[in-house]
């Protein structure tokens, strides 16, 4: 412990007012409490030297505060190059929080943005920071008012309840005309799927125009929907320049649509919350690119963080992966982020976690012995399509999947009495 | 070499009309040919599994194409967690090029986005992925002009020709009232600077409304205009949601200023691309949280690939760092980012590099030896402010220098009859 060990008194009546805090993963050569200083005074009202003007009222009031120092382990060697270390000091790591005053950002969230992951990530002393979670203002609620459907409003849409909805993604990615996305879409939908999502590859391209695409998709499921009383969600992804998201939008609700898809990192956080203030849809809300972000242990902002934001600007869904994936992501991160989508956000802003990725009904009870919640997309691939008996017995295995896990009964006791469930154990397992 | 001695030979016909490319920096105990094909397929029109849909023609149409391998060295352990190794295979790095047609995607660059830098970072087999660098197809230009203004808008505005701009930032990065900013601006454009910055700390806040401080800022700088003839070019840091954007560069447009700023990984490419469509001013692109991308030298997205998206987006300028910076960026990558930002693209986009970071008079002739163009801003803090002969002294040092520097002088042979430099290469050197 190379902190002071008063310093969590020390600052507490000044970081009282300071309601925006920011959690970090740090690694360094320097003393503790002089990096994270240098962090603090770097993303407020100090810079690399004394100036002027940095009075020390203005320093109390706008200056971030540390809040917290944890040391933690030292490493061998610095895990990111260029750091400017200090010779012979061993190089530790530490959890440190900061704390800033709304008023130094105000009801702006790409500013808070630049605030506590701005120029912090390449600042000399540092061979690793990585921002783990955030606690926002809550005056920020007024100008983000969060997801407008979130659960609730998506299961109310869908028709899906105290179930996990049970989705899939249009295959090849790219490629298909729409009326082969259609025609794929009416398989799916016979079969008893709640959700399908376009991928991510799927815009509005010359080979598949989005206007196209929904007049058919959405003559398929409202036909299905009229026949059968049950309407089917199908995320669009409508991702790309705002007022062309806007048309889009627009042009999928007159159809009839109720759900609109959006890359989050590529649209970026103005456009999202310009869709989300404009949508009268949910917002199914894709991460590609979110390795960029976390796949680093010491570089970017982990899920935890990076969820909030996004639920602050206004998306419904969130994917988080499933457990057994088939990328990169251990288990235990990927429950600590459906864990995460499904906490309260200063008080509310409920979100639905989206799970894919090499799922199927192996890790319906493992997912649920973990998180004890029914409120998820559960999104098969293979896991679906690939059942020996065919789609809709792939979509019966994963609902007698959750069956088994909320009843309390092993998968193998379970699939006893249900054909397509032992089927997929035989074949998947 | 691992892969296929005829490999370009192989896809050469196919990759012709494939003009979106991206290329890659992996990491992998897989073969290299096969990891290559895995981000293709991935990226296009393939998946973990064989799927019906994936019919040759369409694959032959929409496929992604492995079109260069370049094997590397080997790594004796992975640098990123995670990967699913083949275990007794060496660790290899290489670089990699795929291509893409511009068919599967459209003029979109948030889709474009999704399927150079989607899905990747995380895929199974690998412990690293970079994307390093874009080649964009032509198509994109119509949707997507670029910069309005660029290099040479900006000169004309602000009045500075054949040498660097000089400029510098306001400090404290936060706290500052609207009245405070504007008194310090009267000292800094009086003292003969010809660029000033907001910090991308402060934005639009309680303590500084943003409106306030435009009409302080630009009474200061108006009435110098008014009396001198010259007037230096202030970037207000508009960022926000697109509405708030728009309304602030009307307000700023009407009170005469010419320039606004943009943190752009905060409000995302939608948003930069919708206020690039609507500015009638140059936009000042701040790049914080660029460490997030490109600190890794084995995850993320490096600045050559990173700059050429938000040119395309339509940044006037572009934040590079400087040689000797205080942060840990060392002065081959800043280089190299600087002499990125003056290469043309798609035939034009011309964007101005920014320096910045510990900047004063002596890193003008490394800099200039090195990238050989005047067109860049020459922001300095400390650099001009801390001048032992005050303000104006600090700008001319630095005009000085890049006289110098211009002239095929060494610093020490220009101070002989420049005082101002003679003092600054005392005082910094």
């Amino acid at each position: 412990m190379r902190s002071k060990p008063n310093y969590l008194f020390h600052t507490f009546s000044m970081v009282m007012s300071k309601t925006l805090k920011a959690r970090y993963l740090i690694e360094t050569s320097y003393d503790l409490e002089e990096a994270a200083q240098i962090m603090a005074g770097e993303q407020s009202s100090g810079t690399f030297v004394k100036i002027p003007g940095e009075t020390e009222s203005l320093r109390a009031k706008h200056g971030a505060e540390v809040s917290v120092i944890e040391p933690l382990r030292e490493v061998s060697v610095p895990s990111l190059p260029g750091a400017r270390g200090i010779p012979g000091n061993p190089i530790q790591r530490a959890n440190v929080e900061l704390c800033w005053p709304y008023e130094n950002i105000g009801s702006n969230l790409s500013n808070l943005c630049a605030t506590v992951a701005g120029n912090l990530f390449e600042l000399g002393p540092f061979s690793g920071i990585k921002l783990l979670d955030l606690d926002f203002p809550p005056e920020l609620a007024e100008e983000y008012p969060g997801p407008a459907f979130g659960i609730e409003g998506t299961r109310q849409l869908s028709g899906v309840f105290q179930r996990p909805m049970v989705g899939t993604i249009i295959k090849p990615s790219v490629g298909l005309t729409a009326k082969q996305t259609a025609d794929q879409v009416k398989t799916l939908i016979e079969s008893g799927l709640d959700f399908i999502k376009d991928d991510e590859l799927m815009g509005d391209s010359p080979h598949s125009p989005f206007e196209e695409r929904v007049d058919r998709v959405m003559s398929v499921i409202n036909d299905y929907a009229h026949r059968t009383g049950k309407k089917p969600m199908y995320a669009f992804n409508v991702s790309g320049e705002v007022d062309d998201m806007r048309r889009r939008h627009d042009y999928l609700l007159e159809k009839q649509g109720t759900c609109i898809m959006v890359s989050l990192n590529w649209v970026g956080i103005s456009g999202i919350t310009f869709i989300a203030k404009h949508s009268q849809l949910p917002i199914h809300g894709h991460r590609n690119g979110w390795g960029i972000f976390d796949r680093s242990n010491i570089l970017g902002i982990e899920f935890t963080a990076f969820q909030k934001i996004w639920r602050l600007a206004g998306v419904d869904h969130l994917h988080t992966n499933g457990i057994r994936n088939k990328f990169c992501e251990p288990d235990e991160s990927v429950v600590k982020s459906i864990k995460a989508c499904l906490q309260p956000l200063l008080g509310g802003y409920q979100v639905m976690p989206v799970l894919s990725s090499g799922q199927w009904a192996g890790q319906a009870k493992d997912t649920y012995d973990q998180i004890k919640s029914l409120d998820l997309m559960y999104l098969c691939g293979g896991g679906i399509v690939a059942h020996p008996s065919g789609i809709p017995a792939g979509v019966k295995s994963i609902q007698q999947a959750w069956q088994a896990a909320i009843s309390g009964q092993s998968l193998e006791d379970y699939a006893i009495n249900h054909r397509e469930l032992k089927e997929a154990m035989d074949f998947y397992g």
